[in-house]
């Protein structure tokens, strides 16, 4: 074809289409709203003549913050007006995130985690109630709103607004700009629910110029206290775990700046911090700088100067006073509220962390591992992101330098990637299995790969109650085998280990018990916490911290 | 140590002290500046007062927006005052970042790209005029703002702001929220450069609340045109390559989302997809999402209805007045001018698109590259954060999942990472050599590691003149080796390739010949290209591109 030709059709061509479109629907509401301000009971009436059928609608649902008065609204449009919508939610954790699809308003659903809807969906599914887009992690999801599924609508949640949109997202920001950026400078349409308009916002987290609605919610938006352990609940195994990881890796590999997933085994090692840890002079020489939730079971190690910086993907119900309180710590704004950011944080414990560490399921002989379980479609959330090798890293650091084990010129470190697994689940289920249920999940679902959270390549260490698997060190897939074996305790898998191979291991320092590094058993007690209740944990923040209800027994 | 014991401590402790070390820097200036404004000829001396030696100072130095009126100023401020200040910058590109550390100002920088001045830069490491800190590609350096080098001061650019410190940053947004973020919310200090203060922003880009001063610029930001490529110095060798891409790697595996670097081979891609990619009846089926500065190669592209969307880590100069004009297809604003971001961007690049493709000036027989060569500390930029397989991917795309060889349970797909380069540089260097300067780099610079850009286990198929080497389907590294020399021409590597190895090759698909892709080398001809020369990207563009001078040659 000519270029004349060419320039003839281009001239022909409309190039703001989406522009058009969005100018369209905003005039159809133009007489139900007052400015940007979308009046409460009006919210179900002005989403039925802004979404048009068929749209791609991101909804908001962080594993914390959910923008519940939208998702609610959502349910109860008219599925004759609007249907077929095509909704990206990073996480599906409200009932009536899958009501959406029952009544007909959407058929398609790309996300991210499912964890509290997962054995639902996996049942809508087969039903052919919801057809599946991808599963991601979050910022796989994110990085796709800006390439091909850039939003026609965005339904986000934040605490305060003006009467110029712009919005106050304080602690709990979240993913809501990166959202809010995807629809703003697409022509897509942003709908803000807020707990409270307001002339004086605290600060702007949001500009108003990215904004075209906002609806104040009949109640506030659900926040959940996802990443609160009651020390309680800590048992001595994971406290002896919890001692093993302290000397067996992050001491002996100098881990300066990590990430901790959601768990007791976690939230154990954060407890023992100001009094283990203390024992072994280790303040100031690791965990202090940390990519993570502010977790009430940090409180001991931040008042015992052990932490130098945390930033967050999100906030924590009750610790908001707190984090107000220790600037010097926690990254707030000039109005001495946190300011969270999920994409950014994800960035930070990909590419600029020593080490992340998860739990698991199940795992397989080779180290792969999945909570996907027969039934449950759960998605992995932030895990597979920050739980691997990031092959784009070019910055070493003493820990990440501690992983070479090879003297090849172009040999580089590597992220610690660490599990940490009873090797049995309550249940008695055993953790380390022959196959992941997750590759009977594929073929009933019908996708394209096994949902594997994190693959064994990447995974450098695995600690269970039974010792350390240092796989970093393994030269052969059937040595990495073997190591993973020797951790493995009476599962199927750690049957099949010797007495033999466990002495050639530990010979080689692949493989540590408890005794190779100095831990008694019988010293993993629950004295050894320095927290060993929620009420504790007030004490420790001076009374700033003020748990949610539920986690309250005095 | 006891709880109580503790506790006192604790108490002792100040919380506050980077807040309370922030408001005495700026009560130091309360008399110097006007609220948020300081005046043009005050810069030196408010830095003087708010600096503090030792500072961790980012300043922003894209590779295309440069802050370039306060890099200067920064030059300017007595080093008896403040000294030993560390540099982070995304990029070294101006002389006065280096004469920072001359004049004593600066000690140590980390950073992520120093093309334009790598040899003085290497030069003054040897001199012991600066320390190194670490090499990063842009994220990694973003995401270790948040963990282990929050700045004390950010310095970055504007277009606009208003007296509040709005800043409408516009088309070249790039880096600069991420940097302002990182700073404002762990007390450091925001400083602005603004080429004009107003009252009317056309939209706030970042939040005032974010900023703490701004400052009218002498003259407005340094900014390159960076990414323009004129048709005029397209080969016929570039040619024959970019048609082997199109119909060897592009049409073969589906390529739908990607990015493409700087230079004259993807260059010459753009430039054929409106002819030679039309004659082969791939409109709408390839190439329809770009992660991508807004190349002027991409006009004849766009126009000829082949591009659905492109997200931009910056702009590009001159194309401003196009873009505003195609929001159908460019990220835009209320305001019609384009909204870039470079952290997203590069994420976006990382995990959500199908394909990247890069060229370098070095290439081992491994598939090993690097750009930096002796004597030159260049860095990468975002090259490596872009050219590799992303560990944490979790969804699936048609030629994502067309690079699975392995019929394994838990077999996943692969980012196509694409090498394409001729076998000889300018000057008759070969490409393809026995050892990497790079490794001599690490010895005299007292690297950790080797500065490789791409690491050949990533890379997925190497296009020369020669052919096309798909190294995903390679079994051991001594095939990836054969694969890797059989299109490495003449070169010490291309030398050790033989008939029959060429001929297995072929036959298991792993090396593909032009004739193999049925393209004849007679038909690689400049009149294919959908515009020869810059004259007629705007003749393309309905005259709403504006080439800078240099590229006007009518």
């Amino acid at each position: 074809m000519s270029q004349l030709v060419n320039q003839q059709i281009a001239k022909k061509r409309s190039w703001t289409t989406r522009r058009d479109a969005k100018a369209k629907r905003l005039s159809k509401v133009e007489k139900m709203t007052c400015g940007k301000v979308i009046a409460t009971e009006n919210i179900v009436q002005v989403l039925e003549e802004l979404l048009v059928s068929g749209d791609r609608v991101v909804l908001e649902g962080n594993n914390q913050k959910q923008a519940s008065f939208l998702s609610q609204s959502l349910t109860e449009i008219n599925p004759n007006k609007v249907n077929q919508l095509h909704m990206i939610m990073s996480s599906i954790s409200r009932p009536e995130h899958l009501d959406i699809f029952e009544k007909g308003i959407a058929n398609k659903v790309d996300f991210s985690y499912a964890g509290p809807q997962s054995l639902r969906m996996a049942q809508m599914l087969e039903d052919g109630q919801l057809t599946m887009g991808e599963i991601h992690t979050y910022v796989e999801l994110y990085g796709r709103l800006f390439i091909d599924l850039t939003p026609s609508v965005a339904l986000v949640a934040a605490d305060k607004a003006d009467a110029h949109g712009n919005l106050y997202t304080g602690p709990n920001t979240e993913e809501t700009p990166t959202l809010v950026e995807a629809a703003a400078f697409r022509d897509g349409i942003v709908i803000a629910q807020v707990n409270e308009l307001t002339d004086d916002l605290p600060r702007v987290d949001i500009p108003g110029s990215w904004v075209d609605f906002i609806v104040v919610a009949d109640k506030p938006y659900q926040l959940e206290p996802l990443f609160t352990r009651d020390p309680r609940h800590i048992t001595e195994l994971q406290i002896l775990m919890a001692m093993m990881t302290i000397r067996g890796v992050y001491e002996r590999h100098q881990v300066e700046s990590l990430n901790h997933g959601i768990g007791f085994n976690t939230a154990a090692i954060e407890l023992l911090l100001p009094t283990y840890g203390e024992s072994l002079g280790l303040r100031g020489k690791i965990c202090k700088h940390w990519a993570l939730n502010p977790h009430p079971t940090l409180i001991p190690a931040i008042e015992s100067g052990w932490v130098d910086s945390v930033h967050s993907f999100g906030g924590e119900v009750g610790m908001e006073q707190y984090i107000a309180a220790r600037p010097d710590v926690f990254f707030t704004g000039r109005d001495g509220s946190m300011r969270s950011n999920r994409t950014l944080c994800q960035l930070a414990g990909q590419y600029a962390v020593d080490l992340f560490i998860g739990s698991t399921l199940q795992m397989d002989r080779d180290g792969n591992s999945s909570t996907v379980t027969a039934g449950r479609l759960a998605g992995f959330g932030g895990a597979p992101n920050m739980g691997h090798d990031p092959g784009g890293r070019r910055h070493s650091s003493p820990a990440w330098l501690n992983m070479m084990t090879a003297d090849d010129p172009l040999a580089k470190g590597k992220k610690l990637v660490v599990q940490m697994v009873e090797t049995f689940q309550a249940g008695n289920q055993p953790v380390f299995v022959d196959s992941l249920d997750a590759i009977k999940v594929r073929d009933d679902a019908n996708l394209e790969t096994t949902p594997v959270m994190i693959y064994g390549e990447d995974v450098t260490h695995v600690v269970t109650e039974e010792g350390i698997a240092y796989l970093y060190k393994t030269d052969s897939i059937e040595e990495r085998r073997e190591a993973i074996a020797s951790i493995a305790g009476v599962t199927p898998i750690g049957l099949k280990s010797t007495v033999k191979s466990k002495l050639k291991l530990r010979e080689k320092g692949i493989l540590a018990l408890p005794e190779d590094l100095q831990i008694r058993r019988t010293d993993a007690k629950r004295s050894l916490l320095a927290a060993k209740s929620v009420e504790e944990l007030v004490d420790w923040s001076d009374h700033l911290y003020h748990p949610p209800a539920k986690f309250r027994s005095w």
